[in-house]
């Protein structure tokens, strides 16, 4: 896509580098509009993509993998570049398309947090007069605030999620079991053309202090808690929202619990607008937490997008003014010795404060309720 | 686990290592008897597990999953430690870890096929004088004749999985699409318990020839194949079982094309017992699936545990004598232009030759049949 690789050459200019190789799979998607799946999967099935000041961008894939890369991504077709497993190197062969675009000498951008170290001494090796700078930070840049394309896939998918989640609360009954639960929440989803439903978290009863329980047999029964955390992918780009159930009526402590929490979460949110810090909603949140008796954990929400978690994130240790078209995650969790409540929601930045991407369709600020009987 | 970690110190005195540093997903549950879910989607949420000729092992983890390590791992409470993301470094608490074991001047084998570059950065300049040993052999190894418990997880669950797919046939239809199918698959795999299921890959008509293709909203028209490949998580272990099937009554041509690809499977499967080479296995399937007409990808088969794909290989690259205990996936494939014929199933070398995992419960010498009415 056009825009992209006219942002990667601004940020090649801006941090005065020659190329930019990208090698994360979340980077990858971006840079080429697509995602190979066993990527992840199966690790030294690398993709590497190659863009510098002059040249037009060239991907690296597995050849087992080419025909996604050639039928889904927007890359020409005589930009991919195949390979075998078993016989050939990926990082060899982005040696020589560096070496065939001139860079044996310049200045290199390239995820380190990400780069296998094997391939690190590769590159030392067969370019030795490169200088290889850390893209990690120039990625985060180029991802905190949304492109429009980004920001109307994320509302999209995101405006619909919660009814995934109270269709399978009201279709829930005690006796069921977590993986219940969650079958219902795998066919609402497909309902709504998720792609892929990525970490489910279905966490009942004394589960549910889990913070990433995946679903198992454990029987729901009167009473219990039941957090069901929805994280996804369409087209490439993530929901994630989160909503505690109980099963039967709520007892009068669960409920102040809930209703502390959803104060915390609404006074949070009402303050998020174009150039306010960050840091100050974590550390406002935080004060108004403690004052519950209420421990916070490390951060009140984060930024969502190509991946679960990213850039920018409401917490005390990095600040970032929000700016229009960023999007990001309200998390408040409250965990007690055997229960653990949690509200999510997805928020859009706007031009003059916030719009609510879930949340919108089912009132939150009460508990839902699964039937007991 | 006692007997892996003794495994682990057959292997430091084997490769003359002192201690051995442990961080790929699937290793990390190896040693501690856990997967934990965000260490793959949050990057940055590394998992570090440290053993050495004498001292027990100790494990570091993100105080998010620290509930998860504690609950679900065999490692001893007192050897968890935890850390905040936000502003601890895992590889600086490893560090600390490795000093305390004496271990700044020894020999540390560590996976560098995964170990990104920034924390190998920080291990040269933390441990200038510590040599640092790939251990992606040693894992390798390690893992390529399955102990046991492995044996049985992987047999109970794969013994389950043919199940899943051929009901799913059973009850699709022309007019539903990919998704649908996918539904069903995953109802199905819920219900033989398995844990998490992996990559679906529904791929019908024109998109049967991509090998990893998701389920999309492509409605199934008679005459159409549709490759289901089940890829699987239960109890830590894959299972991983593909079929082919055709909507309405095969043609001749899908036929003999089905027939030969069964032959060339079978006279595969025949060979297999203990002493027997891979690559052998590997260049006899070769011979006959090109006398076939077929072009055969990079490799017949693969290994299959706590990965999908893991030595030993059939490929015509390394040669492994196959020993009892190991688990292989043989998996040919035969794509024309238009449609991708895949059959596939785990199988156990014993100690006098090989029994079928699956392909045990349902005959698969013909395409099974998708109800075109």
């Amino acid at each position: 896509m056009k825009e992209i690789t006219e942002l990667q050459r601004h940020m090649l200019e801006k941090h005065r580098l020659d190329a930019l190789v990208t090698m994360t799979p979340e980077n990858i998607t971006y840079v080429t509009g697509t995602s190979i799946p066993t990527q992840v999967t199966v690790r030294q099935r690398e993709v590497i993509h190659i863009v510098t000041r002059d040249h037009e961008p060239e991907v690296i894939v597995v050849n087992i993998e080419e025909p996604i890369m050639r039928m889904q991504s927007w890359m020409p077709q005589d930009k991919i570049t195949s390979y075998n497993e078993f016989t050939e190197s990926p990082i060899a062969l982005a040696v020589g398309i560096l070496r065939k675009m001139g860079m044996e000498k310049r200045r290199i951008g390239i995820e380190l947090s990400y780069l296998p170290t094997t391939d690190w001494q590769i590159l030392r090796r067969e370019l030795p007069e490169a200088e290889f700078v850390n893209a990690d930070p120039i990625y985060e840049e180029m991802r905190l605030v949304k492109m429009p394309f980004e920001v109307e896939r994320i509302l999209e998918f995101g405006s619909r999620i919660e009814d995934v989640i109270y269709n399978a609360f009201a279709s829930a009954r005690a006796g069921m079991t977590e993986k219940d639960i969650y079958n219902m929440l795998v066919k609402g989803f497909n309902e709504i053309k998720g792609d892929k439903l990525n970490m489910p978290v279905v966490a009942s009863g004394e589960r549910s202090i889990q913070l990433n329980g995946a679903p198992t047999d454990r029987v729901l029964r009167r009473g219990d808690l039941v957090r069901v955390d929805m994280m996804g992918i369409k087209n490439n780009y993530y929901c994630d929202c989160c909503r505690t159930a109980v099963v039967g009526e709520p007892d009068e402590r669960q409920r102040n619990i809930y209703a502390q929490l959803v104060k915390c979460h609404d006074d949070a949110i009402a303050k998020i607008r174009p150039g306010i810090s960050s840091m100050q909603v974590y550390n406002e949140f935080r004060t108004q937490f403690e004052s519950c008796g209420f421990e916070p954990i490390a951060f009140l929400g984060h930024g969502l997008g190509l991946t679960l978690h990213e850039e920018p994130y409401l917490n005390p240790y990095k600040d970032t003014l929000l700016r229009e078209n960023m999007v990001l995650c309200i998390e408040p969790i409250h965990c007690t010795e055997t229960e653990g409540f949690q509200l999510e929601n997805e928020i859009l930045v706007t031009a003059d404060g916030h719009k609510m991407i879930t949340g919108t369709r089912h009132p939150y600020d009460h508990l839902p309720v699964i039937r007991a009987d």
